[in-house]
């Protein structure tokens, strides 16, 4: 089966007509969410929204947060505005890009989507698809990668045994394997710059090269200076070098199995096979110092 | 490892923390979908959108339209409306809900996107990441089924690496199973009807113990006197049957692969494993009888 389909391809699979929803990526960078509520679907919104880059205002009286609410809401004070209130009318969506309602009263919940269609802004009710611009899915998160499993309403339960199912076939490496490929490309490019061209196919298809004949896991122990010399043996040479004779060894392939290992994939934001209590804030500081990375490289 | 985090474990992984975008199944019946282009990232989105219950309207001088998008045309006369010119102006957005553009021009695209946003009409531009609201990722599609893969801007090559390893772990019957699923669940309300309360609790126990106890293959199997006799042998009696005592066959497992199989897991919209010229209008059918019977149950 051919990766991509040549030009003429014009077949249509018929079971894959009509029925779905369009999948999406949604980018906040720079934008408010508002979240009316503060209960369990509330903290359920925030493990999604807390992945992007969005402002979040929450919504709800003091005697209506979850613990989880209130822990995001401590942690985050930077980026979550807490008010301690119910939702009071229009001017709660000046300057707001993005709503969800987390709330039981589905007639208030009502009428915040009415409001939100008069400002058309878009917007999730809980419990009420009938009135949802989107919904949410099922999620695997492992830092630059994001996986997301609908089944278009047959049910999170559903949607939660598939993810499980697609995540015993990742080893739990894939995050950091391509923030390392993300790093190696960009100082490919700081070596043989431009755009396009005979030089941008050249360097696509030696990436492609290396990324064919190495295994994912390889590439999270990719460092400074063997990108450089990766680089030096591989790119200059136009080869592809081993891991071995960068000085690195390649990793035993896992049981795929999502529990163990020292890089368990995470199955939403939240786990406790790890302490992370203990170390949160150090552990905040460093993934703060890794998108800035990230996103430099 | 809890499959639901309690209300207490409000740790955070601040891997997960930003960086990342809001991944969403957007909505789309009784919507209209703009595509501005006619060339090969045209065809790319009308793969996504025709997956959809979008109208779908095209925008693109004849001279420009591709194989596949000019197809498309052709073969769903009814859900999308083509139109032989370039973009004319602000006129283009009335009654339109959501916009790609996929055209060389960046100038014209970024006046496109400007006029979107005065309208606040949900944009992407293709090739101008900046400037859109929302992106495209890898894809798999399975009836029901669908799975979204993002590498948030490490490219559409890892992405498809991606879609491929988590292809892998597919036995490809999984959408099919959900439809079943689905039908079982309806049949299951209809026999013990109501909303919630400790009959609904009791409703969704079993079901969960019917999907921990047969594998998801074995629920292909299922036909309309197959659901009766579980409901009988299972529901009535609170126990879970076998699929041998209802007359069916458990189904070995295959080898995981994309490739093999009479239920191949299908890649994108597109597949040449399959004459589906052929079958095609049957298919379409066929199709929207499924998607019928898919919403009724």
């Amino acid at each position: 089966m051919a990766d991509k389909p040549r030009d003429q391809d014009a077949f249509v699979n018929p079971f894959n007509v009509g029925g779905g929803s369009l999948m999406l990526a949604w980018q906040l960078k720079d934008k408010t969410v508002l979240i009316v509520g503060g209960g369990e679907v509330a903290s359920q919104r925030l493990d999604s929204v807390i992945g992007t880059d969005a402002r979040m205002v929450v919504l709800c009286p003091q005697s209506g947060l979850n613990a989880r609410t209130r822990r995001y809401i401590e942690l985050f004070p930077e980026r979550i505005t807490y008010h301690d209130r119910t939702f009071t009318g229009a001017a709660e969506l000046n300057e707001v890009d993005l709503v969800l309602t987390a709330i039981d009263d589905h007639i208030q919940s009502r009428d915040i989507v009415e409001l939100c269609r008069q400002a058309k802004i878009p917007v999730n009710a809980a419990d009420i698809p009938d009135l949802c611009d989107f919904f949410f899915g099922a999620q695997i998160r492992d830092g630059p990668l994001q996986v997301m499993i609908s089944t278009n309403g047959n049910g999170p339960r559903l949607s939660g045994l598939m993810r499980k199912k697609l995540q015993a076939g990742l080893s739990g490496y894939e995050g950091e394997a391509i923030t390392k490929i993300g790093a190696l490309r960009a100082q490919l490019k700081k070596r043989a710059p431009g755009v396009g061209g005979p030089l941008g196919r050249r360097r696509m298809q030696w990436m492609t090269q290396v990324c064919d004949k190495w295994d994912m896991e390889d590439f999270t122990q990719l460092d400074d200076s063997m990108i450089q010399g990766l680089l030096d043996e591989g790119w200059e040479k136009e080869r592809v070098p081993t891991i071995e004779e960068l000085g690195g060894k390649p990793i035993a392939k896992k049981a795929p199995s999502q529990e163990t290992g020292s890089h368990p994939a995470p199955t939403s934001s939240f786990s406790n096979a790890v302490p992370w209590s203990l170390g949160l804030i150090t552990g905040a500081a460093l993934s703060f110092a890794y998108i800035k990375y990230a996103r430099l490289s």
